[in-house]
């Protein structure tokens, strides 16, 4: 394992410590000593990504480090922080084919996911470790927050729009072509599935509009309902009026693009509810950060789901290392 | 998994806010809000703990549990950190002997484990997740200190004294009663292998007095080079000084009890340097934590290290997983 540790050490060599990023003492040492922002909260979540279970072993390496850090990274999207710093916890199984033989490419190209998407997300790799076993990605980030200012889950009041950012389904439709034997990266559904945009602009761009919020991991229904029992709200949707991501109804079908989109999570985008009156301006912020945003219902205060019927399905099939 | 990710729900739901804990929002939305205090660096460290690597498939779960915390705290306690918040990140092996058919005796008493060195630590968990895989328990735990107080690997001056606290050899000991088949984890060694004390208390006692400090993870030969090469000195070690864990020489003999000390690893005690005018106050104050700290040796100009040259062994073997 040695090597290994001397090739991660290489690859992910950052200093030792930035002071405009708030990093008095980076990798090195026994701990990372950090500086938060006077007046703010921290904001920080948790991520593990294991092999074949939220990532197939053959992916890019490229893709597996952009991804694991995405995922945890969408986490603070949805609380409208900024991300500050993040910790990697990399465990690799030494007898695995990415890295027999192979671990000096496939550990460039896994840094290279990891520390790109930490340059274009103002996140500083301030520290982590490298164990052995079987591949796993534990992610740590930390953002930051004005004081009272995050979204949250609760919140949401009858009467609000709910709303998602981007498009959805992609990151089932992605997963479906995989399946599918699809390996072309720069699949518009593939890149869904295995490059996910963490919303960090779009969050930040929501905050004291936005009266609650989520990423969506589990499923649009799943992470409604999350939000929905934390808000104590019900909510009535409207599936005709997803923003399907591009390609999804030419792969799929509707029918199913559209339970994809309802079921199938992985696309991080946000869920958010938000009042009426407030979503020009929403759509005006977004739209200078780059984004859209969609109203596909609102809430109510009667509890549960209605208006998608039709659609309902149990759960739709994350990848879980089996390919059909 | 669902019923694992339940009973995890059952044994670790802890208060979704507490605000003289500084948690704002704890579990059960997609980030922990911590309020930080203001004038303190975070300090904030990151420990992967990985079954047959860092600890055997079959040690008791509540060893497991502390074990995977207390590993991460002692990186908190090198800095001389109060410790405030944890994560923890679980990956379950749904098929392994602990969670099949006894899952629910295997998680109360992993979170036993877990929890009390919570409490005993002041470190409130504000989250985590739980995730399907091979048995591993990714730990952040965040601490905080004074702006420009914590004690770094760099500082250590030619003619500082080099200190222990505690005792040294424990962990390499009670691993070697481990693959003797020693199950009884009152035995002093085997409890010091199972169930290390991070030495928070210590450590903060030592701020200000300590020019540099690591915690004994690697072994104190190992560690003390760490400390050696960023404080840029050489170091003179008195082994037949070294305070050796209780019973460790009964079990092992008296130069293989120095070896293992020296070279073991896993004793999560504090390795420290201090001007010689400051021990008798170090000393002091430890004792008013109920620890004590004993020298071994000095710093010197020249690099390198010596002393040992009886004892030099190229390393001690740790726990991998094959039991001799």
């Amino acid at each position: 394992m040695v090597a290994e540790f001397d090739l991660i050490r290489r690859y992910f060599t950052t200093s030792t410590a930035d002071a405009a990023a708030g990093v008095c003492l980076g990798v090195g040492d026994d701990a990372a000593l950090l500086a938060p922002a006077s007046g703010h909260q921290l904001v920080v979540s948790v991520d593990t990504s294991v092999v074949n279970v939220h990532f197939p072993a053959e992916a890019p390496a490229r893709a597996i480090g952009h991804r694991a850090l995405a995922v945890a990274l969408s986490d603070l999207a949805a609380m409208g922080a900024r991300s500050r710093w993040c910790f990697m916890a990399l465990t690799l199984d030494q007898h695995s084919a990415p890295l027999s033989g192979e671990s000096d490419a496939w550990l460039a190209d896994y840094a290279e996911g990891f520390l790109s998407l930490c340059r274009e997300s103002n996140s500083v790799l301030a520290g982590g470790d490298v164990t052995s076993g079987q591949l796993t990605i534990g992610v740590t980030v930390m953002g930051e927050v004005l004081d009272g200012q995050a979204i949250t889950r609760r919140g949401a009041r009858a009467d609000d729009l709910i709303a998602v950012t981007g498009s959805v389904g992609g990151g089932a439709g992605g997963l479906a072509l995989w399946q599918r034997g699809e390996r072309d990266l720069s699949h518009p559904l593939l890149e869904r599935y295995l490059l996910p945009q963490p919303r960090l602009a779009a969050g930040q761009a929501l905050r004291g509009l936005a009266t609650a919020g989520i990423d969506i991991s589990d499923g649009l229904l799943a992470d409604l309902g999350h939000l929905r029992r934390a808000s104590c709200v019900g909510a009535v949707l409207a599936p005709e009026s997803l923003p399907l991501a591009a390609g999804l109804e030419d792969a799929l079908g509707r029918d199913a693009a559209i339970q994809a989109a309802l079921g199938g999570g992985d696309d991080y985008e946000l869920l958010v509810t938000l009042h009426r009156t407030q979503l020009d301006e929403a759509q005006r912020r977004l739209a200078a950060v780059g984004q859209t945003l969609t109203v596909i219902g609102h809430c109510r205060e009667a509890p549960g789901i209605s208006g998608v019927g039709r659609y309902a399905r149990d759960g739709w099939q994350h990848f879980s290392g089996e390919t059909p």
